[in-house]
């Protein structure tokens, strides 16, 4: 945040020193929402309930909404009823139940009392949805249109209660609560004839989504069509509320930032990197790396078991990283490109076999270059120029053969263990480079000395 | 795909193979366009082009520009000049310049010889553009508007040019051709009088994006304000074109597997998994396993300067897997954090200091808890129930510290490195967990050694 608004965040900061209000509300006039929260949550907090008192009521809703929970509720904690009461029924209903799922107990009691019937009524039905639910990410806020109507009472209808709605521009075609068709105000703008019925220009063949639909799907789904809002109905077919295309991409941004985290061994945290305490980094990220150093027992234990043979050829503990790494970067290579494939719906279970089949001819080429290269690397490098004597050819061939065949593990591995996971309904993101380096390491350590006892000794 | 298209893609085989070519037409017009492009892209070639031939005018066309390349390539060799014409003209112009930038020289020629006059000079103007530039990705096709029109004459002017703009719901009010203001449908529908001039209900305070703006910055900058599309103009302010948020949300989809790709050294890649060949996938990944196998010949040379040192404490390496092991899980934990919060434009070079700051804290944290940890799971596991005699208290000890000390460096280079590419220009996204590793590995193996040969010899 701080490059889109570290210039007006000191304008602002010295207007607010001087107490130019008059100036300050001219100024936050002109910004974005978005930006306006972003310097609210650079200052000083006790100045954020003076700052926000000055903006138009309007734009106080919408910043509220844009601001991280903690500063909601600083806010809250120093607004009157009558404040809290403006702001909340100002949001849109969606933003309500997202404020009122995150706020602590004694908060939440005060916004629900000062929320209108209809408004909490509402907040609650999106409450009762299971986290991560369409149901409970969708706004109860859209045009609904009766299929009988003529197009001209269709936007008179618009022009009447559009103003709180989340959009306008996809109307939804209701008989007895079904949702029967869709109609864009494109359409009825561009509609030939002012008195031709909803129905006849209607499309009917409606993509919609159930309420316990996972968002992230719901999310995917909107992407695919290019569609700027998805309905979401009940078991019964009934219309319960839309899911728009800013959610979506909210979505998407979040759920990805979850993979990327799980894909690097963290927990996925919901705040942003300033706002984490270390402790906060550190309850993240112990778990997993606690967790692989001690699997990491099963490499040691296997170095432990060929000690004999370590002792009596020294030369080959020195490739054991490079084998190691490269084992463990092949293997990411394919756990990663698999696990984007899945989450981007590229891939299902049932290319499993195309999968293998393609990964084992990618290692097949990865594994003789790397091979080869690696043959040449220790020959000239290691033996000619630094004149290591006590790498024989046999040694070479050892390690070089052991890269061929290490890739080759961690491809398949690599590329089996995420779509496994997601078949047995994990996330496939934890099956990513830590965990596939920890095997693979322990894979490639075990052909490592099968090898070089065949060779060697 | 194949989840979405799996039971339509045989009832159109079947369907074909039957000729039933009305039934298809039937069945066709019900489906999403990226639907269609679903199927298409996994049924036998040859067909395509009759099934093509039986979709509707408009559905044709957005069909065709879901397409991947290849296939519209088999397309266009397929078309005659009268179908290349209708398919060309009816594209938007953001969708016939992607066309043409991708196709071979002999189809694009093909392709402008078919396109109107009006069409041609448009995704000229496009193509002129720097790749991945705002420029290059916009439509020219817009809902422009005067500012002293009335409200009812803007409606009027929307529904007589609306049908062939990408989106109407955004309109761009222009003054000698220089964007001076926006309306929404939305503000003109709800406008208290239809007399009212647009230059009274407009909003100008307008956020626009240069034409060499980087494409990625103006979906992130769509994205933060939730807006349907953003106005590109050029250098003196004049209005050429608008980026609508479905593509928004394409660039940012893409542009986040990109930045997966390189976090797990891979070369991006625009085609996907599926349509990619074992070589193409041997092209993206050998590059990177290469280069880091050859730079793990540093850790090899730490592992020979210190062989004899080795040779006498042979239970030292069985610690260097786990070692190396946390050391790059760690970096590559607090690296992908970092190039995450960059390229979501929450980190800035300048919070450097804040930072290091709060990972050298956590990775106290972190070190000092897999230390403690270490140390127990050494002494009862290793020694103790294993019964390895050969591990001392100050073995245990060397490799504790060592564990520590890793976690710390891991975390700083983690940190620093993504942020100081940024700043020199390069993409951060490469400084993730296969660099870092390489660079924690050796590190972390000389951290081992200085503490082995301080504490044991």
């Amino acid at each position: 945040m701080a490059a889109h608004t570290a210039v007006i965040e000191k304008t602002i900061q010295k207007l607010l020193e001087e107490k130019k209000y008059h100036t300050l509300k001219d100024v936050m006039s002109t910004m974005e929402p978005a930006d306006i929260a972003g310097v609210f949550e650079e200052i000083e907090e006790d100045r954020i309930p003076i700052l926000f008192r000055l903006l138009p009521k309007e734009i106080a809703a919408e910043t509220f909404a844009e601001l991280d929970p903690e500063w909601q509720e600083l806010l809250i904690r120093g607004f009157s009823d009558t404040e809290l009461k403006e702001v909340v029924n100002e949001l849109y209903v969606d933003d309500a139940a997202e404020l009122v799922d995150e706020m602590p107990a004694n908060v939440v009691e005060r916004i629900l009392a000062q929320a209108d019937t209809q408004k909490r009524k509402e907040i609650n039905e999106i409450l009762m949805y299971p986290d991560n639910s369409a149901g409970s990410v969708m706004t109860t806020e859209y045009v609904s249109l009766r299929p009988t109507m003529s197009v001209a009472d269709a936007i008179t209808r618009i022009r009447r209660t559009g103003v709180n709605k989340e959009t306008i521009y996809t109307c939804y075609v209701t008989q007895e609560r079904k949702l029967v068709g869709i109609v864009s105000v494109k359409d009825l703008l561009l509609a030939p004839e002012d008195d031709m019925a909803v129905e006849e220009i209607m499309e009917e063949n409606v993509i919609s989504v159930g309420t316990h639909t996972d968002r992230e799907e719901v999310a995917r789904a909107l992407t695919r069509y290019d569609f700027m809002a998805l309905p979401v109905v009940d078991t019964d077919g009934r219309m319960v509320g839309i899911i728009t295309f800013d959610d979506a991409i909210d979505i998407l941004v979040e759920e990805t930032t979850e993979d990327i985290e799980k894909m690097a061994g963290m927990l996925p945290s919901e705040k942003t990197y300033l706002h984490s305490s270390p402790f906060d980094l550190f309850r993240h990220r112990i778990p997993w790396l606690a967790l692989l150093m001690v699997s990491a027992t099963f490499t040691g234990m296997i170095i432990t078991g060929f000690e004999n043979a370590l002792a009596a050829q020294v030369v080959l503990t020195a490739f054991i990283p490079m084998l190691m790494d490269t084992g463990g970067n092949s293997g990411s290579q394919a756990s990663v490109t698999i696990i984007r494939a899945l989450s981007l719906g590229e891939l299902e279970f049932s290319d499993l076999p195309e999968v293998i089949w393609k990964e084992a001819r990618t290692a097949v080429l990865c594994g003789l270059s790397l091979g080869m290269l690696c043959f040449g690397k220790i020959m000239l490098f290691d033996r000619l120029i630094l004149g290591n004597t006590s790498i024989t050819v046999l040694t070479t061939l050892t390690v070089c053969f052991t890269m061929a065949v290490t890739v080759l593990i961690a491809k398949l591995v690599g590329c089996t263990l995420p779509m496994i996971a997601k078949r047995l309904g994990f996330d496939p993101a934890v099956m990513a480079s830590p965990f596939i380096t920890t095997l693979v390491d322990a894979l490639s350590l075990l052909v490592y000395f099968r090898i070089a006892t065949a060779l060697l000794f």
